[in-house]
C-alpha cells in the first residue's frame, strides 16, 4: 500500500446535509494535518446523544452540510508539523474536548476546561487556520466538536487526541470518548462516594448508568435510580442500581421521597438528565452535613436553577463537571487501563452494532429509546 | 469561700424582658446542673449580631423573659451526673452549638451539625427536661441557644462546652466561640484557599474580617473586600484585605467586575452578608474550573438563590458552611493554640471593652456599626 502521508485522502464519509435527515455516505477528501493536527483513521465510532441534538438543529444554529462523531476510536494515520507525542501508528481516542497541556486550565490540577482547546459547538473550522480539512468535489463540509468521526478520516488537533494502550479493544474503548467517561467521571472524580455510601443517579441514560457503574466501583452500598421513564429500570439493575424511584409515582417532590428512603438524604446524587426540575431535586437529596450533588446534564439554555440558601448552609456541597472532570490526554489512558483490568465494565453499555453503511439506523435506534451504545464499524 | 456545688446559686445576670428594650441586670437564681450538664463562671462575654437579631425580635418568634449571650468564655463551677470530660475550674467556651460524638454528624469527618445538639434559636428550656435553670423569684427565665452568657452564671450542656488551654486569656478568646471562628473556619475549612490565590470576601463586618483572617494566615495574595459600606474599608485593611469593590460604584454585577479584576474570576470567594443578591454574586464570581464559593450569611427566610446551573457545569462549587465547620469540643481548642501561637490575630477584632453593668452600650455600639467585638468584663 503506498503511503498516504502529506496526500489528500479520499474516503467514505457519512455528511449531515440538512437538519434531521438522514446522512448520505458520500466520497470526500480529507487534507493532510496541519500544524500541531493528527489525521486518524477511524476504525469504530458511536452514536451520542449530542449527535442527534446538533443534527436535529433544535434551537441550535444550524450549521451543515457537516460531518458529526465525537465518540470514537482509531490509529494515526499522519501528523503535523510540530506533533511530537504522537506518531503514525498509535491507538487513540479523539475527544470534543481538548488539552493544550500550557494555559491555566491545564495547569490545574482540579480543571480540564483548556482555554485553546475547550468545546466549541460552533465551529465547524480548524482551529489554526479557520478552513476544513474536509471537501466534497472541492466544496468545504464543516466539522464538528473538531472530531468529526463519522468518517473514515479525519483530522484532529493533536490536543484532542488521547494515545492509549494498543492492546486495548477499540470496539469497545470508543465509548470513553465521550458518554462513559463523563458519567464515570463525575461519580469517580467530582461526588467521590466513599465505601457503604449510599448514592442516587437521576437519569438513568448512558451517562447515568455510567456514573452508577462510577458509584459501583466506589463500593457504593445504595444506588438508588431516578427516572421518570420505568423502561429504564429493568436495564439498570445490570449497572448496579438497586433501588428506583419514579418521580411520577409520587405526589411529592422526589427529594423528600429520597430522604425519607435514607434516614435525611443521599450521601452523594448525579444528575444526568439535563431537567432542570432534576436538577434541583439532586442538590435537594442529599444529605445535611456532609451531601454533594454533582450536574452533569446540559440545561436548556434559559433554565434557572433555584433553591433555597439554607440548603447550602446546612452544608450541602453543589458542583458540576464536564467530561466527568477527565483531562483527556492526561487521563484517558488510565481510564482505559481501567477497563482493561476488569474494574469497570463496558460491554453493558454496547447494545447495538452496525456496519457505516447503515449509520440511520444507529439514529433510529437512539431516538427510539432502543439503545445505549450503538458501535458503527467503519470497515462495513 | 463555701462551696456552691449542688446548691442554687444566686448571681447578677441581664435580663431582656421586651424586645428591644434595654437588658436589665437582675439578680437571678441558677439552679445546679442536671444529668450531662455543667454550670459555669462566664468571666468575658461579647456581643454578637444574633443576640442583637433575638432581641430585636423581627421576624423571629419573640421569647422573653430572656438571657441572652452566645460569645464567651469561663470556667467550670461544677458538673452535672454523668460528665467525665469537664471538671471544676477548667478553662471552657461555651458554644450555641454542641457534639454529643455519637449521631451521624458527629461521626461524620465531615459534619459538625450534631443531631442532639445543633443550634436551637426557639428553645428557651434545657433539653433533658424541657425546664430553665434560671429564675428571678422562683419565676422562669428562658435561656437562648443553650448559652444564655450574659449571666454571671449559667448552665449549659456538657456536649455545648469546649475545654481549652488554661494559659489563653479569656478576655481574648472568648471571640472564638462564635464569630470569629464561623468566618474564620469559612475560609480555612471550607474555602480552602491555597497559597498565593485570590480569595473574595463578602461583607466586612467581623464574621468577613475573620474569613479574610482566614485568606491571609491560608497565604493569599490578593484578599478582594466587597462592601456596599465603603466605611468598612478603611479597617478592613489591617486584616489583609488588599483590594475594595463596592457594588454601589458599577452599574453591571460586581461578579463582572471581580472576573474583570483577576483574569476570569476568584480562586475563592466567601459570602457573610446575609444578603441574597450577595449570595449569587460571591458563587458568580469564582473562576471557572476551580472556583469554590462558600456561603456563610444567614439569609432572609423566604430568600431564593437563583442561577444559571451552566454555571456549575462550568466547574465551580458552591457551598455553605455552619459555625465555619468547626466540631466545637473537637476542633475549638486548637484554634485557641492558633491564637497562642500568634498565628491568628483576635486583637484587631475587639474595639470596644465594657463593664457588665453597661451592657446596653455594647448594644448601642453595635447598632450604630461602630463596633467589631465588644468584650464584656463580667466582673464589673
Ligand atoms: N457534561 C458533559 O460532559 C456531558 C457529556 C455528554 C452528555 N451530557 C449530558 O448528560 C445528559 C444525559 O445524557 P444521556 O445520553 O444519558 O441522555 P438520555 O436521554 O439517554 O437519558 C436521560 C434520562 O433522564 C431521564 N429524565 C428526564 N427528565 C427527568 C426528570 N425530571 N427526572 C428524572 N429523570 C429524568 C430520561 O427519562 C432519560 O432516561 C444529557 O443532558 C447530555 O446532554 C453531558
Ligand atoms: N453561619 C454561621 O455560623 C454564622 C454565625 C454568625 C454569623 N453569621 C452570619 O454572618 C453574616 C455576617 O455577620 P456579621 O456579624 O459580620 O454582620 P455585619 O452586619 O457586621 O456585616 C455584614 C456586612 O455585609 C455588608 N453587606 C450587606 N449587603 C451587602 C451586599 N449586597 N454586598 C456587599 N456587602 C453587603 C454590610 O454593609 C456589612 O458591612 C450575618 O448574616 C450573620 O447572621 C453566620
Ligand atoms: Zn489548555
Ligand atoms: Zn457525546
Ligand atoms: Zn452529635
Ligand atoms: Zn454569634
Amino acid at each position: 500500500m503506498e503511503s498516504t502521508v502529506g496526500q489528500v485522502i479520499k474516503c467514505r464519509a457519512a455528511v449531515a446535509w440538512e437538519a434531521g435527515k438522514p446522512l448520505v455516505i458520500e466520497e470526500v477528501e480529507v487534507a493532510p494535518p496541519q500544524a500541531m493536527e493528527v489525521r486518524l483513521k477511524i476504525l469504530y465510532t458511536s452514536l451520542c446523544h449530542t449527535d442527534v441534538y446538533f443534527w436535529e438543529a433544535k434551537g441550535q444554529k444550524p450549521i451543515f452540510p457537516r460531518i458529526l462523531g465525537h465518540e470514537a476510536a482509531g490509529i494515526v494515520e499522519s501528523v503535523g508539523e510540530g506533533v511530537t507525542d504522537l506518531a503514525p501508528g498509535d491507538h487513540v481516542l479523539p475527544v470534543f474536548t481538548g488539552e493544550c497541556k500550557e494555559c491555566a486550565h491545564c495547569l490545574s490540577e482540579e480543571s480540564n476546561m483548556c482555554n485553546l482547546l475547550r468545546i466549541n459547538t460552533d465551529r465547524g473550522v480548524m482551529l489554526s487556520d479557520g478552513q476544513s480539512r474536509f471537501t466534497i468535489k472541492g466544496k468545504p463540509i464543516n466539522h464538528f466538536l473538531g472530531t468529526s468521526t463519522f468518517s473514515e478520516y479525519t483530522v484532529v488537533h493533536s490536543g484532542c487526541v488521547a494515545k492509549i494502550n494498543p492492546l486495548a479493544p477499540l470496539d469497545k474503548v470508543c465509548v470513553l470518548s465521550c458518554g462513559f467517561s463523563t458519567g464515570f467521571g463525575a461519580t469517580v472524580n467530582v461526588a467521590k462516594p466513599t465505601k457503604g455510601s449510599t448514592v442516587a443517579v437521576f437519569g438513568l441514560g448512558a451517562v447515568g448508568l455510567a456514573a452508577a457503574e462510577g458509584a459501583r466501583v466506589s463500593g457504593a452500598s445504595r444506588i438508588i435510580g431516578v427516572d421518570v421513564n420505568p423502561k429504564r429500570f429493568e436495564e439498570a439493575k445490570k449497572f448496579g442500581v438497586n433501588e428506583f424511584v419514579n418521580p411520577k409515582d409520587y405526589d411529592r417532590p422526589v427529594q423528600e421521597v429520597i430522604a425519607e428512603m435514607t434516614g435525611g438524604g443521599a450521601d452523594r446524587s448525579v444528575e444526568c438528565t439535563g431537567n432542570i426540575d432534576a436538577m434541583i431535586s439532586a442538590f435537594e437529596c442529599v444529605h445535611d452535613g456532609w451531601g454533594v450533588a454533582v450536574l452533569v446534564g446540559v440545561p436548556h439554555k434559559d433554565a434557572v436553577l433555584k433553591t433555597h440558601p439554607v440548603n447550602f448552609l446546612n452544608e450541602r456541597t453543589l458542583k458540576g463537571t464536564f467530561f466527568g472532570n477527565y483531562k483527556p490526554r492526561s487521563d484517558l489512558p488510565s481510564v482505559v487501563e481501567r477497563y482493561m483490568n476488569k474494574e469497570i465494565e463496558l460491554e453493558k453499555f454496547i447494545t447495538h452494532e452496525v456496519t457505516f453503511s447503515e449509520i440511520n439506523k444507529a439514529f433510529d435506534y437512539m431516538l427510539q429509546g432502543a439503545s445505549l451504545r450503538c458501535i458503527i464499524r467503519m470497515d462495513g
